[in-house]
């Protein structure tokens, strides 16, 4: 039986480079080269204990590769093409896939319903963070790769984009808006770029890190606060007259931001929640208005499926969105214990990392 | 000066009736002889001190009544025309309403923003428990009452039934949808209807009162549970295979319906919340899905305006919602401290009371 | 090789009954045993050859029935189960299905679109007039039956109430709202019952049959209209007092009524349309208010998917429709030829009939 | 009584410059001194005697002044204010206002309907050609210039560019949305601008007249089609691989535009009509896919309103849109009627012109 390298969850702190089978493949699967892959935050919390996968998962999420084989009962597609997956692989036939929210694919028979069962790579079925990958459901996830774009330039579509991106959809922002993104990670970045290529024609970024507030400019941001020196919510209404914000986006996870987020919203606006958190939320009396505000609060997973990433890839294609300087930092797969670990210490200025077997 | 009788907020704890002159009005007000008017669940919160208003206040806001005066400005209305108003008056011309959110009509200038600028009657002007009204904005609040409906039959659409339909609506109701309703007060059983009003095919309304529970079957809950003889969320999931609800409405305003509401979501549905709450609220991390569901949480506030009303009221004349059997009790304005009393102390099975100058 | 009894387009103006082989089955398909199917209006246009589909090919798209056997890739079904699938069937994973209309589900690769690729059954492959029916894409679009349904009371859901429903949900229809549908066979009525499961207050129903628009109130209509004996642009009007309607559905696919749907639309309203047509279509410049109304007109094919037909079963089952007695004719399948004939000339006061093999 | 220079339209074929009485104001009002306004293509449907307005009226709809003189009941705005009003002045308080559709506007009261009511300026009431203008309802159309924004830069909003925008709005256009637009004067190059700001990846303009296509690509168009050189409909499907486009924005007004609009449509797709149309439409049956193609169709008339000026006040102030090079001539008001000489016959490559009193 062939085998490959593949960055295992060995236990609460450790993800190690193993060796395993090169996955086998039902009729609807496709078996993916993965030529880059990333690390994404969620790995972190997944390597830290703070989110529980089994022992011995191939982890990650972010494919990018060569179709090397297919299922039978896979059509479209054929052996060599370059294609993305979607962090998110809907499988397209579940009642939630049929509602329109690919990503709470899941069993639809009667076990009582569990959240975000459309994400499986690296959380339920092994991850991309190995020589191959196994793609479920091919035939709604593989998006072809555009032959002029690269793989760095595709890398954030399977995930940091998706994700940040539907920050802004689901903030529903409108022309003439003002929209404020806490938390500029990448996923905060991309939401950023998001808002910029909806329409908000006010967009504030908040971090403390001053290279995330000067790429947050470059992306679309037209104020940053750094809130080690300035209190947000103050600046916010300052900049905003006393109005407050149409869309608020949280993408770090944390009760300070999401509270913030609710502070500065105006009535009637929207809070768009992308963080994962790890503890409850409290919405406080005065910042929720009581009930009385008209707010909405939503929170998003990211978008998956092959209509999403070609979407992307288009947004990429056509200069609307350019994430590839994210990418701040390379390895190889035989060195993603360095990257991790520079990654989960966010030592260097990192962003992004690009893995690449 | 002609004087008038007026239920006033006199100090927390008393709300009691005294003279006050009949209203003055400019051009753009009306000036309504009240015919039936209610008490609601806010002036109880009123009165108790618990929503602070300023004492000498009119309290009061639902309104059926005559007009007596227009001002020079209004135009399209005659006195003598029997009429409502909704409880929330939009101005029509603010920044809000011209964004589609009157009920948070307010000073457009930068003061900073507040919640409920639309809500003025018993707020922050005098309100309807009186003998006559003053109705700024007329052109956008009037709304003419169909001869052939009564006072009491569109008494509950200033705010009752415009409040519970919103919860339906802003939960974005679908045919096919599972929809359950916590708490069956006026609100809550107004929620009722209009779940059934927009196609939900199966209902389900939560309480602790036998009355309650079979009216809401009466409007159209399809099941019902007592929760202090069964637990809510195991029930609810029984009753949908596990599944989950699609649209949760909370209409009481504490952390226990609401956070039921949050438990018995499916992955993607919507939590919508009436209630007036008067602590923080908590998300748990594990009913909110840790930020991964794909949630949605409404907050609404009673949708105003004489659109408004003449569409509850075209609901009520073609006899799709016929809310006019919560009224239980009546009184005579002369009657309405001992009309609070009752109200207040949920005494002899009341649900809603008509008062009639 | 087993044979089957099925109803074959011979030639324009002939279906037949024949003997065809019993259908093969591919990994992801199933193999139902019809129990109950219908002929359709489109049926008739196939039959008098107004809508082209291959000679020989079994016809039909209504189907209900019990799984015989299932492909070896389709999971969470057993053999035994009754079921119904929709008339269009998506496959899920097309870049249309995942954009949320798998009625226009078709291949994705670029040899030009065309429109109505997820209606398959009885116009691109064999359907459901037969006493077998290969379903494809099965686990997108089996949906179990619940035990307390009869197969007649399902019937209407495939085609008649899915559509039906679909002209009043893509009409946006609101509480409040006046809705007209023009012409009132299975489509027309099934739309009445929609709009009133949606909350329109005033539903007006137009046609020249007695009996349609007598079963047009039994089923939600406020008004109804003879257009033989009245004019119905002038009546609409008159009952709106000259506002004119907010929904307009056509149900019929001619110029007249799509015309006078147009002429009665308030601007801002929506044109609805489900009619299948069969030559050019006038927007006359006034009844258009030039470009200047605000108007939306929006066409609909018959949404499918297991989903789908789990919420309309759902609708069924808590009584919120009952279009059960459309049927007003019953046939064996040996005598489906004698049933085209009565139901394509529209003999007897025939709306739907139900065939059984 | 005090006199000022109008350009007011005397007969078909003649607009001219007269003396007429600076406008009385009612308490509701404000009178402006305009300090620049423009000419629209509307305005030469007018002068051909096309669209019908009263002889002796004001014309012109497109407003940038000084507030002169401010009615009794207007508040929050002050006298010597720089402000725009929109093309489309809705009251605010019309059931059409508090259904969101102000341009829509019209007496409420059951005359029957008609379209546009919300268009008053120019025609029905006197319009902004003139050294002074009454805004109606000016508490609700007063729009405050940002000090930092010049009155070439804001000339757009009220009309050209609020119309443009919104055909890319009512398209409901998606990040990686394609989109063309047919005919690309004023109106269709503000949607190429509305269309970039929306998220559409891919933007295809389509004229004959090079500096318009020049034009185009500088304000988002990836691609450009010369009708004149290229079947449009077909280069459209060959830039879309056969998929055809997700929404086409019509901006001329003519059958051939609107037809090869619906050409190009792939299904489930979108037509924004923005044309004002002189003749009736055809929807040819294949392009309408009989009726099977889940299309959209709609109309829409300019947004208007405060909070509509200030959005796109913040649009352009914000830099995300710069429509400002649209204009190419310059006139003083006395030479109104030579501005529309060479505008009406578009002679010298104007595109648009700015009038100054």
């Amino acid at each position: 039986m062939a085998t490959m390298k593949a960055a295992v969850f060995v236990s609460p702190g450790k993800i190690a480079l193993r060796d395993k089978p090169v996955p086998e493949i039902g009729p609807l699967d496709a078996l993916i080269r993965i030529t880059t892959t990333t690390i994404c935050g969620t790995d972190v919390h997944i390597l830290k204990g703070e989110y529980p996968v089994a022992a011995g998962l191939t982890v990650g999420h972010e494919p990018v590769g060569i179709i090397e084989k297919l299922g039978s009962e896979v059509h479209g597609f054929k052996v060599g093409q370059r294609v993305i997956a979607g962090a998110i692989t809907p499988s397209g036939h579940s009642n939630a896939c049929l509602c329109g929210i690919g990503a709470q694919d899941g069993p639809d028979s009667p076990h009582g319903f569990k959240v975000a069962g459309g994400w499986k790579f690296g959380n339920t079925i092994d991850g991309s963070q190995a020589e191959f990958l196994r793609v479920p459901d091919a035939m709604a996830n593989l998006s072809p790769i555009p032959d002029h774009l690269s793989d760095e330039q595709v890398l954030m579509c399977p995930d940091i984009m998706s994700t940040g991106f539907s920050g802004a959809e689901r903030g529903n922002i409108k022309i003439g808006d003002t929209v404020v993104i806490f938390a500029l990670g990448p996923i905060g970045l991309s939401a950023v770029a998001g808002a910029k290529l909806l329409g908000a024609t006010k967009i504030i970024g908040v971090d403390s890190i001053p290279d995330r507030l000067n790429i947050a400019r470059a992306l679309g941001a037209d104020h940053v606060i750094n809130f080690k020196t300035h209190d947000p919510v103050q600046e916010i209404l300052k900049l905003t007259d006393g109005r407050g914000v149409d869309v608020a986006i949280e993408a770090l996870g944390v009760q300070q931001t999401f509270e913030s987020s609710l502070r500065v919203l105006r009535p009637g606006g929207t809070l768009s929640s992308l963080g994962v958190y790890s503890s409850d939320l409290r919405l406080p009396l005065d910042a929720f208005g009581a009930g009385l505000g008209d707010f909405t609060i939503v929170s998003t997973l990211c978008p998956g499926g092959k209509e999403r990433m070609r979407r992307l890839m288009e947004a990429v294609g056509s200069g609307r969105a350019d994430l590839s300087n994210l990418v701040t930092h390379r390895f190889k797969l035989s060195e993603i214990e360095e990257a991790y670990d520079l990654f989960a210490n966010q030592r260097d200025g990192v962003i992004k990392v690009a893995i690449t077997p």
